[in-house]
Protein backbone atom coordinates (compact mmCIF):
# COMPACT_ATOMS: atom_id res chain seq x y z
CA UNK A 1 0.00 0.00 0.00
CA UNK A 2 1.68 3.52 -0.60
CA UNK A 3 2.11 5.98 1.94
CA UNK A 4 -0.31 8.79 1.96
CA UNK A 5 1.81 12.44 1.40
CA UNK A 6 3.47 14.72 3.46
CA UNK A 7 4.71 17.84 2.70
CA UNK A 8 7.48 19.72 4.95
CA UNK A 9 8.10 23.11 4.22
CA UNK A 10 11.00 25.31 5.06
CA UNK A 11 11.06 29.33 5.46
CA UNK A 12 14.31 31.21 6.55
CA UNK A 13 14.89 34.75 7.80
CA UNK A 14 14.34 36.45 4.29
CA UNK A 15 11.13 35.49 4.42
CA UNK A 16 10.13 36.07 8.21
CA UNK A 17 11.39 39.39 8.02
CA UNK A 18 9.75 41.13 5.42
CA UNK A 19 5.81 41.36 6.53
CA UNK A 20 4.52 41.46 2.85
CA UNK A 21 6.71 38.11 1.41
CA UNK A 22 5.45 36.34 4.92
CA UNK A 23 2.09 37.03 4.28
CA UNK A 24 2.38 36.06 0.25
CA UNK A 25 4.22 32.78 1.91
CA UNK A 26 1.33 31.80 4.18
CA UNK A 27 -1.03 32.02 1.71
CA UNK A 28 0.84 29.34 -0.70
CA UNK A 29 1.37 27.45 2.30
CA UNK A 30 -2.22 27.34 3.43
CA UNK A 31 -3.44 26.68 -0.25
CA UNK A 32 -0.65 23.97 -0.50
CA UNK A 33 -3.10 20.84 -0.75
CA UNK A 34 -2.74 17.57 1.54
CA UNK A 35 -0.91 16.87 5.38
CA UNK A 36 1.75 19.67 6.25
CA UNK A 37 4.72 21.07 8.21
CA UNK A 38 5.91 24.32 8.27
CA UNK A 39 9.63 24.94 9.49
CA UNK A 40 10.84 28.46 10.45
CA UNK A 41 14.05 30.01 11.67
CA UNK A 42 13.98 33.02 13.35
CA UNK A 43 16.60 35.17 11.12
CA UNK A 44 17.52 38.51 12.21
CA UNK A 45 15.32 39.58 14.82
CA UNK A 46 16.69 37.71 17.61
CA UNK A 47 19.98 39.38 16.60
CA UNK A 48 18.16 42.51 16.58
CA UNK A 49 16.29 41.97 20.14
CA UNK A 50 19.50 40.50 21.83
CA UNK A 51 21.56 43.88 21.33
CA UNK A 52 18.54 46.07 22.48
CA UNK A 53 18.29 44.08 25.56
CA UNK A 54 22.21 44.85 25.67
CA UNK A 55 23.15 41.05 25.10
CA UNK A 56 26.57 40.66 22.74
CA UNK A 57 26.25 38.53 20.14
CA UNK A 58 29.57 36.06 20.58
CA UNK A 59 30.83 34.36 17.62
CA UNK A 60 33.51 31.79 17.24
CA UNK A 61 35.19 31.45 13.82
CA UNK A 62 32.13 32.75 12.29
CA UNK A 63 29.53 30.61 14.10
CA UNK A 64 27.42 31.99 16.72
CA UNK A 65 27.62 30.98 20.23
CA UNK A 66 24.40 30.13 22.42
CA UNK A 67 24.75 31.22 26.07
CA UNK A 68 21.96 31.33 28.76
CA UNK A 69 21.20 35.14 27.61
CA UNK A 70 20.97 34.05 24.43
CA UNK A 71 19.06 31.29 24.62
CA UNK A 72 15.87 33.30 26.64
CA UNK A 73 16.34 35.87 23.95
CA UNK A 74 15.60 32.50 20.92
CA UNK A 75 12.72 31.24 23.28
CA UNK A 76 11.36 34.94 23.02
CA UNK A 77 11.65 35.47 19.50
CA UNK A 78 11.46 32.16 17.83
CA UNK A 79 9.34 30.28 20.25
CA UNK A 80 7.48 33.31 20.74
CA UNK A 81 6.80 36.50 18.62
CA UNK A 82 7.74 34.77 15.42
CA UNK A 83 5.95 31.09 16.30
CA UNK A 84 2.63 32.60 17.42
CA UNK A 85 2.38 35.37 14.70
CA UNK A 86 2.58 32.89 12.05
CA UNK A 87 0.09 30.62 13.56
CA UNK A 88 -2.70 33.71 14.34
CA UNK A 89 -1.88 34.08 10.34
CA UNK A 90 -2.74 30.95 9.25
CA UNK A 91 -5.81 30.52 11.25
CA UNK A 92 -7.07 33.60 9.52
CA UNK A 93 -6.25 31.80 6.28
CA UNK A 94 -8.19 28.61 7.81
CA UNK A 95 -5.45 26.84 8.00
CA UNK A 96 -5.28 25.04 11.92
CA UNK A 97 -1.87 25.54 12.93
CA UNK A 98 -0.35 24.57 15.99
CA UNK A 99 3.27 26.50 17.11
CA UNK A 100 5.56 23.84 18.45
CA UNK A 101 9.03 23.97 20.14
CA UNK A 102 10.71 20.17 20.55
CA UNK A 103 9.55 20.22 23.61
CA UNK A 104 5.81 20.47 23.07
CA UNK A 105 4.41 16.96 22.64
CA UNK A 106 8.21 15.80 23.33
CA UNK A 107 8.53 16.21 19.51
CA UNK A 108 12.05 16.85 18.88
CA UNK A 109 14.41 15.87 21.56
CA UNK A 110 18.31 16.13 20.96
CA UNK A 111 21.54 16.82 22.70
CA UNK A 112 23.34 19.26 23.80
CA UNK A 113 26.28 19.75 21.76
CA UNK A 114 29.83 18.30 23.33
CA UNK A 115 32.05 20.56 23.93
CA UNK A 116 35.22 20.11 21.49
CA UNK A 117 37.54 22.91 20.84
CA UNK A 118 34.86 25.12 20.60
CA UNK A 119 31.85 25.42 23.14
CA UNK A 120 28.43 26.39 21.50
CA UNK A 121 26.58 26.94 24.57
CA UNK A 122 23.13 25.70 24.43
CA UNK A 123 22.52 24.09 20.82
CA UNK A 124 21.45 20.87 20.35
CA UNK A 125 21.85 18.06 17.76
CA UNK A 126 18.82 15.99 17.34
CA UNK A 127 18.46 12.74 18.89
CA UNK A 128 14.93 11.80 17.88
CA UNK A 129 11.95 12.90 15.89
CA UNK A 130 9.13 11.54 17.81
CA UNK A 131 7.05 10.78 14.45
CA UNK A 132 4.08 9.20 16.25
CA UNK A 133 3.66 12.26 18.56
CA UNK A 134 3.63 14.59 15.60
CA UNK A 135 1.54 12.22 13.96
CA UNK A 136 -1.48 12.94 16.34
CA UNK A 137 -1.32 16.25 15.83
CA UNK A 138 -1.14 15.34 11.74
CA UNK A 139 -4.05 13.06 12.54
CA UNK A 140 -6.70 15.71 14.72
CA UNK A 141 -6.06 18.10 11.55
CA UNK A 142 -3.44 20.78 12.85
CA UNK A 143 -1.08 21.73 10.87
CA UNK A 144 2.19 21.90 13.07
CA UNK A 145 4.37 24.55 12.93
CA UNK A 146 8.11 24.10 14.04
CA UNK A 147 10.35 26.63 15.20
CA UNK A 148 14.41 25.98 15.67
CA UNK A 149 14.40 24.93 19.58
CA UNK A 150 14.45 21.37 20.69
CA UNK A 151 14.84 20.02 24.04
CA UNK A 152 17.09 17.61 26.15
CA UNK A 153 14.22 15.65 27.73
CA UNK A 154 15.59 16.93 31.22
CA UNK A 155 14.22 20.41 30.98
CA UNK A 156 16.59 22.26 28.97
CA UNK A 157 15.16 23.66 26.00
CA UNK A 158 18.03 24.04 23.07
CA UNK A 159 19.07 26.16 20.00
CA UNK A 160 18.58 24.29 16.83
CA UNK A 161 19.43 24.47 13.13
CA UNK A 162 15.89 25.29 11.51
CA UNK A 163 17.32 23.42 7.91
CA UNK A 164 18.05 20.39 10.10
CA UNK A 165 15.09 20.37 12.20
CA UNK A 166 13.00 20.26 8.48
CA UNK A 167 15.40 17.03 7.53
CA UNK A 168 15.11 15.24 10.48
CA UNK A 169 11.27 15.62 10.92
CA UNK A 170 11.32 14.52 6.78
CA UNK A 171 13.08 11.49 8.23
CA UNK A 172 11.08 10.57 10.98
CA UNK A 173 7.46 11.13 9.69
CA UNK A 174 8.67 9.32 6.30
CA UNK A 175 8.05 5.88 8.73
CA UNK A 176 4.58 7.02 8.60
CA UNK A 177 4.14 9.44 5.07
CA UNK A 178 5.34 9.48 1.52
CA UNK A 179 7.64 12.59 2.66
CA UNK A 180 9.03 15.68 0.57
CA UNK A 181 10.80 18.49 1.26
CA UNK A 182 10.74 21.95 0.31
CA UNK A 183 13.57 24.71 1.20
CA UNK A 184 12.06 28.23 0.19
CA UNK A 185 15.02 30.52 -0.04
CA UNK A 186 15.92 33.26 -2.50
CA UNK A 187 17.11 31.82 -5.40
CA UNK A 188 15.29 29.70 -8.28
CA UNK A 189 17.02 26.72 -7.30
CA UNK A 190 20.75 25.34 -7.48
CA UNK A 191 21.93 27.11 -10.36
CA UNK A 192 24.06 26.12 -13.13
CA UNK A 193 25.35 29.47 -13.32
CA UNK A 194 25.61 31.75 -9.90
CA UNK A 195 25.22 34.85 -12.08
CA UNK A 196 22.33 33.87 -14.14
CA UNK A 197 19.07 33.69 -11.78
CA UNK A 198 17.40 31.73 -14.79
CA UNK A 199 20.00 28.83 -15.08
CA UNK A 200 17.82 26.59 -12.52
CA UNK A 201 19.36 22.67 -13.06
CA UNK A 202 15.78 21.27 -12.57
CA UNK A 203 16.49 18.22 -11.43
CA UNK A 204 19.28 16.37 -9.39
CA UNK A 205 20.00 12.72 -9.04
CA UNK A 206 22.60 11.21 -7.62
CA UNK A 207 24.14 10.73 -10.96
CA UNK A 208 23.16 14.25 -11.74
CA UNK A 209 25.13 15.51 -8.58
CA UNK A 210 27.87 13.32 -8.97
CA UNK A 211 28.66 15.34 -12.75
CA UNK A 212 27.37 18.54 -11.17
CA UNK A 213 30.25 18.11 -8.62
CA UNK A 214 32.89 16.66 -10.69
CA UNK A 215 32.33 20.20 -13.13
CA UNK A 216 32.65 22.46 -10.31
CA UNK A 217 29.13 23.84 -11.02
CA UNK A 218 28.38 23.51 -7.11
CA UNK A 219 28.79 26.43 -5.59
CA UNK A 220 30.61 26.24 -1.75
CA UNK A 221 27.52 27.66 0.19
CA UNK A 222 25.23 24.71 -1.87
CA UNK A 223 27.68 22.23 -1.08
CA UNK A 224 26.28 21.44 2.84
CA UNK A 225 22.30 21.67 1.68
CA UNK A 226 23.00 19.37 -0.95
CA UNK A 227 24.52 16.74 1.32
CA UNK A 228 21.81 17.53 3.75
CA UNK A 229 19.68 16.49 1.16
CA UNK A 230 21.29 13.75 0.06
CA UNK A 231 21.43 12.24 3.53
CA UNK A 232 17.63 12.44 3.71
CA UNK A 233 17.12 11.11 0.71
CA UNK A 234 19.38 7.90 1.84
CA UNK A 235 17.33 8.34 4.98
CA UNK A 236 13.91 7.79 3.72
CA UNK A 237 12.57 11.04 2.18
CA UNK A 238 10.99 10.94 -1.07
CA UNK A 239 11.95 14.64 -2.98
CA UNK A 240 13.59 17.69 -1.84
CA UNK A 241 12.92 20.79 -3.34
CA UNK A 242 14.70 24.01 -3.53
CA UNK A 243 13.69 27.64 -4.95
CA UNK A 244 11.97 30.14 -4.32
CA UNK A 245 8.13 30.32 -2.45
CA UNK A 246 6.62 30.02 -5.67
CA UNK A 247 7.29 26.26 -5.91
CA UNK A 248 4.62 26.32 -3.65
CA UNK A 249 1.74 27.29 -6.14
CA UNK A 250 2.75 23.36 -8.19
CA UNK A 251 2.12 25.58 -11.58
CA UNK A 252 5.48 27.37 -11.56
CA UNK A 253 8.27 24.26 -12.50
CA UNK A 254 11.24 26.49 -12.16
CA UNK A 255 12.90 25.26 -9.08
CA UNK A 256 15.31 21.96 -8.79
CA UNK A 257 13.66 18.95 -7.35
CA UNK A 258 16.21 15.91 -5.80
CA UNK A 259 15.71 12.80 -5.89
CA UNK A 260 18.10 9.78 -5.53
CA UNK B 1 -23.76 8.72 32.80
CA UNK B 2 -21.31 10.53 34.84
CA UNK B 3 -18.51 12.81 33.29
CA UNK B 4 -15.21 11.90 33.15
CA UNK B 5 -13.00 14.60 35.67
CA UNK B 6 -10.80 17.41 34.55
CA UNK B 7 -8.36 20.04 36.51
CA UNK B 8 -7.72 23.27 35.30
CA UNK B 9 -4.58 25.06 37.41
CA UNK B 10 -3.71 28.43 37.27
CA UNK B 11 -0.47 30.00 38.56
CA UNK B 12 0.31 33.28 38.75
CA UNK B 13 3.14 35.78 38.73
CA UNK B 14 4.46 35.20 41.76
CA UNK B 15 5.32 31.42 40.71
CA UNK B 16 6.61 32.02 37.87
CA UNK B 17 9.26 34.66 38.86
CA UNK B 18 10.75 32.66 42.23
CA UNK B 19 12.67 29.67 40.02
CA UNK B 20 12.97 27.17 43.19
CA UNK B 21 8.77 27.56 43.65
CA UNK B 22 7.95 26.93 40.21
CA UNK B 23 9.74 23.77 39.92
CA UNK B 24 8.37 22.48 42.80
CA UNK B 25 4.47 23.33 42.08
CA UNK B 26 5.37 21.74 38.47
CA UNK B 27 6.21 18.77 40.84
CA UNK B 28 2.87 19.11 42.44
CA UNK B 29 1.06 19.67 39.01
CA UNK B 30 2.52 16.42 37.29
CA UNK B 31 1.41 14.36 40.40
CA UNK B 32 -1.94 15.62 39.93
CA UNK B 33 -3.62 12.49 39.27
CA UNK B 34 -6.42 12.65 35.92
CA UNK B 35 -6.49 14.46 32.86
CA UNK B 36 -5.78 18.50 33.55
CA UNK B 37 -4.41 21.93 32.27
CA UNK B 38 -2.54 24.51 33.31
CA UNK B 39 -3.07 28.19 32.70
CA UNK B 40 -0.18 30.69 33.62
CA UNK B 41 0.30 34.36 33.87
CA UNK B 42 3.07 36.36 33.08
CA UNK B 43 3.98 38.16 36.24
CA UNK B 44 6.68 41.05 36.38
CA UNK B 45 8.86 39.73 33.50
CA UNK B 46 7.00 41.05 30.70
CA UNK B 47 7.54 44.59 32.34
CA UNK B 48 11.05 43.82 33.28
CA UNK B 49 11.66 42.78 29.67
CA UNK B 50 9.46 46.21 28.24
CA UNK B 51 11.29 48.24 30.17
CA UNK B 52 15.04 46.83 29.06
CA UNK B 53 13.85 47.36 25.10
CA UNK B 54 12.78 51.20 25.93
CA UNK B 55 9.00 50.58 25.83
CA UNK B 56 7.26 52.27 28.67
CA UNK B 57 4.31 50.78 30.15
CA UNK B 58 1.39 52.76 29.78
CA UNK B 59 -1.12 53.10 32.30
CA UNK B 60 -4.52 54.38 32.50
CA UNK B 61 -6.67 55.05 35.56
CA UNK B 62 -4.23 52.15 36.93
CA UNK B 63 -4.42 49.87 33.99
CA UNK B 64 -1.84 48.17 31.81
CA UNK B 65 -2.47 49.41 28.18
CA UNK B 66 -1.56 46.82 25.52
CA UNK B 67 -0.19 49.00 22.48
CA UNK B 68 1.45 47.08 19.69
CA UNK B 69 4.89 47.00 20.82
CA UNK B 70 3.97 45.87 24.64
CA UNK B 71 1.79 43.17 22.61
CA UNK B 72 5.65 42.23 20.86
CA UNK B 73 6.86 41.68 24.95
CA UNK B 74 3.63 39.92 25.90
CA UNK B 75 3.86 37.63 23.18
CA UNK B 76 7.87 36.92 23.22
CA UNK B 77 7.64 37.01 27.13
CA UNK B 78 4.56 34.83 28.06
CA UNK B 79 4.23 32.98 24.55
CA UNK B 80 7.70 31.92 24.40
CA UNK B 81 10.05 32.46 27.11
CA UNK B 82 7.48 31.07 30.22
CA UNK B 83 5.06 28.87 28.53
CA UNK B 84 8.47 26.73 26.63
CA UNK B 85 10.50 26.53 29.71
CA UNK B 86 7.04 25.82 31.98
CA UNK B 87 6.63 22.77 28.91
CA UNK B 88 10.08 21.73 28.78
CA UNK B 89 10.11 21.74 32.60
CA UNK B 90 7.41 19.03 32.35
CA UNK B 91 8.30 16.95 29.61
CA UNK B 92 11.24 16.20 32.31
CA UNK B 93 8.21 15.32 34.99
CA UNK B 94 7.07 12.73 32.40
CA UNK B 95 4.20 15.21 31.96
CA UNK B 96 3.34 15.63 28.20
CA UNK B 97 2.85 18.93 28.29
CA UNK B 98 2.06 20.96 24.85
CA UNK B 99 2.25 24.74 25.02
CA UNK B 100 -0.46 26.75 23.94
CA UNK B 101 -1.81 30.24 22.90
CA UNK B 102 -5.23 30.57 21.94
CA UNK B 103 -4.41 31.02 18.50
CA UNK B 104 -2.67 27.22 18.40
CA UNK B 105 -5.18 25.32 17.49
CA UNK B 106 -7.47 28.00 17.12
CA UNK B 107 -8.32 26.90 20.70
CA UNK B 108 -9.35 30.75 22.02
CA UNK B 109 -10.55 33.11 20.44
CA UNK B 110 -11.83 36.80 21.76
CA UNK B 111 -12.91 40.50 20.70
CA UNK B 112 -10.45 43.06 20.83
CA UNK B 113 -12.29 45.28 23.56
CA UNK B 114 -14.10 47.79 22.11
CA UNK B 115 -12.92 51.39 23.01
CA UNK B 116 -15.34 53.31 25.13
CA UNK B 117 -13.84 55.54 27.35
CA UNK B 118 -10.66 53.84 27.51
CA UNK B 119 -8.73 52.14 24.44
CA UNK B 120 -6.87 49.43 26.17
CA UNK B 121 -4.93 48.35 22.82
CA UNK B 122 -4.55 44.54 21.93
CA UNK B 123 -6.78 43.42 24.82
CA UNK B 124 -9.30 40.69 24.27
CA UNK B 125 -12.27 39.29 26.03
CA UNK B 126 -12.83 35.73 24.94
CA UNK B 127 -15.71 35.12 22.67
CA UNK B 128 -15.30 31.31 22.58
CA UNK B 129 -13.45 28.18 23.91
CA UNK B 130 -13.07 25.69 21.49
CA UNK B 131 -13.69 22.51 23.57
CA UNK B 132 -13.20 19.88 20.53
CA UNK B 133 -10.32 21.54 19.68
CA UNK B 134 -8.78 20.96 23.19
CA UNK B 135 -9.90 17.82 24.09
CA UNK B 136 -8.54 16.45 20.44
CA UNK B 137 -4.94 17.22 22.09
CA UNK B 138 -6.19 15.78 25.74
CA UNK B 139 -7.62 12.82 23.98
CA UNK B 140 -4.02 11.93 22.76
CA UNK B 141 -2.61 12.24 25.76
CA UNK B 142 -1.34 15.99 25.91
CA UNK B 143 -1.96 18.28 28.87
CA UNK B 144 -2.45 21.84 27.71
CA UNK B 145 -0.54 24.26 28.99
CA UNK B 146 -1.86 27.75 28.00
CA UNK B 147 -0.64 31.41 28.58
CA UNK B 148 -2.16 34.67 28.40
CA UNK B 149 -2.66 35.20 24.44
CA UNK B 150 -5.90 34.62 22.60
CA UNK B 151 -6.74 35.78 19.09
CA UNK B 152 -9.31 37.52 16.73
CA UNK B 153 -9.37 34.39 13.99
CA UNK B 154 -8.37 37.31 11.70
CA UNK B 155 -4.57 37.20 12.23
CA UNK B 156 -4.53 39.15 15.37
CA UNK B 157 -3.11 37.98 18.93
CA UNK B 158 -4.55 39.68 21.86
CA UNK B 159 -3.46 39.87 25.42
CA UNK B 160 -6.03 38.48 27.90
CA UNK B 161 -6.54 37.68 31.30
CA UNK B 162 -5.16 34.90 32.90
CA UNK B 163 -8.07 34.46 35.17
CA UNK B 164 -10.60 34.51 32.48
CA UNK B 165 -8.74 32.72 30.65
CA UNK B 166 -9.05 29.79 33.23
CA UNK B 167 -12.62 30.15 33.95
CA UNK B 168 -13.53 30.52 30.27
CA UNK B 169 -11.62 27.29 29.63
CA UNK B 170 -13.45 25.68 32.52
CA UNK B 171 -16.79 26.33 31.14
CA UNK B 172 -15.65 25.62 27.98
CA UNK B 173 -14.42 22.21 28.54
CA UNK B 174 -17.65 21.63 31.30
CA UNK B 175 -19.00 20.27 27.81
CA UNK B 176 -17.71 17.04 27.91
CA UNK B 177 -15.73 16.76 31.07
CA UNK B 178 -16.76 16.89 34.89
CA UNK B 179 -14.24 20.49 35.91
CA UNK B 180 -12.44 21.62 38.41
CA UNK B 181 -11.04 24.55 39.06
CA UNK B 182 -7.45 25.26 40.90
CA UNK B 183 -6.94 29.00 41.60
CA UNK B 184 -3.06 28.36 43.14
CA UNK B 185 -1.97 32.21 44.70
CA UNK B 186 -0.28 33.56 47.74
CA UNK B 187 -2.96 33.08 50.44
CA UNK B 188 -3.88 29.59 52.07
CA UNK B 189 -7.74 30.41 50.87
CA UNK B 190 -10.47 32.92 51.68
CA UNK B 191 -9.72 34.29 54.97
CA UNK B 192 -12.34 35.51 57.57
CA UNK B 193 -9.80 37.57 59.10
CA UNK B 194 -7.35 38.89 56.64
CA UNK B 195 -5.20 39.64 59.41
CA UNK B 196 -4.71 35.41 60.66
CA UNK B 197 -3.76 33.58 57.63
CA UNK B 198 -4.99 30.51 59.34
CA UNK B 199 -8.55 31.65 59.44
CA UNK B 200 -9.30 29.94 56.41
CA UNK B 201 -13.13 29.61 54.90
CA UNK B 202 -12.71 25.74 53.79
CA UNK B 203 -16.40 25.98 52.06
CA UNK B 204 -18.42 28.22 50.35
CA UNK B 205 -21.62 27.89 48.89
CA UNK B 206 -24.26 30.42 47.46
CA UNK B 207 -25.21 30.69 50.84
CA UNK B 208 -22.52 30.96 52.91
CA UNK B 209 -21.31 33.58 50.28
CA UNK B 210 -24.16 35.74 51.25
CA UNK B 211 -23.77 35.33 54.35
CA UNK B 212 -20.02 36.20 54.27
CA UNK B 213 -21.07 39.59 52.17
CA UNK B 214 -23.28 40.53 54.78
CA UNK B 215 -20.97 40.05 57.32
CA UNK B 216 -18.47 42.34 55.30
CA UNK B 217 -15.97 39.25 55.63
CA UNK B 218 -14.89 39.56 52.17
CA UNK B 219 -12.24 41.73 51.24
CA UNK B 220 -12.13 44.45 48.49
CA UNK B 221 -9.35 42.33 46.00
CA UNK B 222 -11.40 39.34 47.19
CA UNK B 223 -14.74 40.09 45.50
CA UNK B 224 -14.60 40.14 41.63
CA UNK B 225 -12.24 36.95 41.81
CA UNK B 226 -15.40 34.92 44.05
CA UNK B 227 -17.64 36.64 41.77
CA UNK B 228 -15.22 35.01 38.61
CA UNK B 229 -15.79 31.93 40.81
CA UNK B 230 -19.74 31.74 40.79
CA UNK B 231 -20.11 32.98 37.44
CA UNK B 232 -17.97 29.98 36.26
CA UNK B 233 -20.10 27.14 38.77
CA UNK B 234 -23.43 29.11 36.97
CA UNK B 235 -21.78 27.95 34.04
CA UNK B 236 -20.98 24.57 34.06
CA UNK B 237 -18.13 24.33 36.56
CA UNK B 238 -18.23 21.54 39.01
CA UNK B 239 -16.07 22.95 41.84
CA UNK B 240 -13.82 25.92 42.67
CA UNK B 241 -10.74 25.35 44.90
CA UNK B 242 -8.59 28.46 45.98
CA UNK B 243 -5.50 28.58 48.01
CA UNK B 244 -1.72 27.86 47.75
CA UNK B 245 -0.23 25.09 45.82
CA UNK B 246 -0.01 22.65 48.78
CA UNK B 247 -4.03 22.17 47.75
CA UNK B 248 -2.99 20.08 44.86
CA UNK B 249 -1.24 17.22 46.87
CA UNK B 250 -4.91 16.42 48.14
CA UNK B 251 -3.80 15.55 51.82
CA UNK B 252 -3.76 19.13 52.77
CA UNK B 253 -7.34 20.08 53.54
CA UNK B 254 -6.33 23.75 54.00
CA UNK B 255 -7.81 25.63 51.07
CA UNK B 256 -11.25 27.08 50.30
CA UNK B 257 -13.31 24.85 48.35
CA UNK B 258 -16.48 26.75 46.28
CA UNK B 259 -19.54 25.24 44.94
CA UNK B 260 -23.00 26.31 43.99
Amino acid sequence: MSKEKLSIVKIGGNIIEDEAALQAFLKLFSNLKGKKILVHGGGKRATHVASKLGIASKMIDGRRITDAETLKVITMVYGGLVNKNIVAKLQSLNTNAIGLTGADANSITSVKRPVKTIDYGFVGDVKQVNHQAVNKLIEANFTPVFCAITHDAAGQLLNTNADTITSQVAIGMSAIYDTSIYYCFELNGVLKDINNKESVVKHIDSKIYKDLLEQGIISDGMLPKLENCFDALQNGVHTINMGNTAMLTQENDNFTKITL
